[in-house]
């Protein structure tokens, strides 16, 4: 826990500005997380994910290490511009995008494009000339927290047709990408993908074109209640699988980590709205925030992150709560499946600390359902 | 589909100004829609749910309209304060609410609370003295498209000691609510919630305590690929099971439509980014879209909502897709489970309609996911 947060959150405090929730993110510690990726894993490119959270001062202070970025629209393209870094630094790596914007990060001067398909190289071809392809493979997932769906990737076996295709249109067939799943606990993951990643490239070869790159994608985790693996053993497992599957040619890689670099750098603050039984014998207590689903905890869906969750009362006796948010939604449920352990004198008007809020929590917020603010987000 | 709504996107292209999906709203559709609900039950007031569409022309229309408004939150009622509308026309409809939330809608004139425990009676007694309040009981949802968790009410035994609890506290107990699930289809569902109402009233004049008011809730369903009954067939169910339980002496009533009121008067107008395969043999197409679960279609989640999609190509034959959002987040599929059938010659750069979104479409977008904007919203 960031002594730095909770100071800022005892000032916050005493200058009566903590009507709402906010979360707060510590730049020394995206600092440390940076440094640990660039060190554990020192040839690779790392490809900061903007979506995790596109905050100035975060873009700014991973411009300023050197970190490159992985964009998702051109929205994410102009913020990374905004920090001055080059448009070189710049990936743009989502497999769906309107010709048109295509286009326009061209004349920003982006030259690194993700497809999945002959149809995304065409429209890349048209309005990107001579850009670099790499082309994203599908990849199971096992062992993630959440393994993706399908939608993103082609399958292994037709991904050196799209990038015969590219090469024809007079793209540069740069190499392929994967993703292992988000918050993977699996270091074997990046060795199963690095061989079909491998089995591409020799079967490029085999056509007369050489490929060159790697994008390895996202998936580091960050400690929420679960205890994962800390980025040295993912570098190890990497780099023993990289020289595994591609002996002494090694080739150029990428990662790409979004919730790995900022996840553990934010901590919520949020208060008890109310904690009531819904009968008179009801064992379990209703516990209601004034954060959920819909203004920052976007990724409870399914309760498939449970957030660590500190109060003033901890190490009293605690009993199993149903966690809510504040909207009229039912849908807007924490932990139901599963019930939290809160301490048992924890009371309406209380303060918490969610922990490890960093990613995907701000841009998740809703413009304002059910009239509510969006998550109020202060990085220092 | 209406007409007003199709010159207004015809007239938005011919502008050049369609880049982006946005939702246009027919003020026309609102109007009949209200004026269906006041015919259908002349003696119930209508307390339209502000969240399913907050829109201030919306809000304008329906205060002329002579409607009332269930609120959310203080930002809620605010809203609808701002139509010029006074605050007794107001219910803070949310069973959750800090203390300093009351006592602002109280200092705006709000005196209609609900309250699903003594805790949240407690809050009332001591910042909105002598306000009336109804209680919240549990229903069990039975036959709609989501049966609600238990996130809101109390059970209907506690009810009564809940009310009474606010009468000792000099709050007016004014009566009891329920909502009987969202697009509920099955007008049995009122029948059995009203028998639980009746119970509540009679063990409250057991108490010595008379209740005045049901409120009934929302519920009542948009069209989307279902048909649904219409809304006179719910006037009569439930005209019919209000004189069944309470005899002579029926209670003064309320419903909050918000889905029932404005979902069949808008429309989105997206855009196929993408239509690809992920493998030669693919049987299905995947068709990416320029809006999905972050910036419009939530409701698509665990695919509940069907939304009727119509296209230029209408007519001709289809084959089964999955339909996707335009993000790099794996969550971001509209229908693959049941995949959707589309025309075979949908093309990259088509439009499509999509029917029935005029409710919870603009406010559960987020802020910025991934870059993109925020829906666009018309109001016509």
């Amino acid at each position: 826990m960031s002594e730095r947060i909770l100071e800022f959150l005892r000032r916050r405090e005493a200058n009566g500005a903590s009507d709402g929730p906010c979360v707060v993110v510590d730049l020394d510690i995206v600092r440390d997380n940076y440094e640990t990726f660039a060190k554990a894993l020192p040839d690779t490119s790392v490809y900061y994910a903007v979506k995790a959270n596109p905050d100035p001062e975060i873009l700014n202070l991973l411009a300023n290490l050197g970190s490159s970025f992985d964009c998702a629209s051109v929205g994410e393209i102009e913020m990374v511009l905004a920090t001055g870094a080059k448009a070189t630094r710049i990936s743009y790596g989502n497999t769906i995008k309107k010709e048109r914007d295509i286009a326009r990060a061209y004349q920003l001067g982006v030259r690194l494009f993700a497809v999945d398909c002959v149809e995304e190289v065409e429209k890349i071809a048209r309005v990107a000339a001579g850009s670099k392809v790499f082309c994203r493979v599908l990849c199971d997932g096992l062992g993630a927290e959440w393994p993706l769906s399908r939608k993103f990737g082609c399958d292994p076996a037709m991904a050196p047709d799209v990038l015969e295709h590219a090469h024809r249109n007079g793209l540069e067939t740069y190499g392929v990408s994967f993703h292992v799943g988000s918050q993977q606990a699996n270091l074997s993951a990046w060795d199963l993908a690095l061989s079909m990643a491998a089995g591409v490239f020799q079967e490029m070869a085999l056509r007369g074109i050489e490929l060159k790159m790697v994008n390895m994608g996202g998936g580091f985790p960050a400690r929420y209640l679960k205890e994962v693996p800390g980025v040295p053993s993912y570098g190890e497992a990497i780099f023993s699988a990289l020289t595994k599957h591609f002996g002494n040619r090694l080739p150029s890689t990428i990662i790409e980590p979004g919730r790995g670099m900022v996840g553990n750098a934010g901590m919520i603050e949020a208060e008890v709205v109310l904690i009531s039984r819904k009968s008179a014998d009801d064992e379990l207590r209703w516990v209601y925030l004034d954060i959920g689903m819909f203004n920052g905890l976007a990724e409870t869906l399914g309760e498939a992150i449970r957030y660590p969750i500190s109060t003033q009362h901890d190490g009293g006796n605690t009993a199993p709560c149903v966690l809510a948010g504040p909207t009229c939604d039912s849908v807007d449920v924490l932990y139901e499946k599963t019930p939290y352990e809160l301490p048992v004198s924890l009371s309406i008007g209380d303060k918490v600390l969610i922990d490890a809020c960093g990613a995907y929590t701000t841009t998740y917020s809703t413009v304002g359902f059910n009239g509510f603010a969006p998550l109020e987000s202060h990085v220092i």
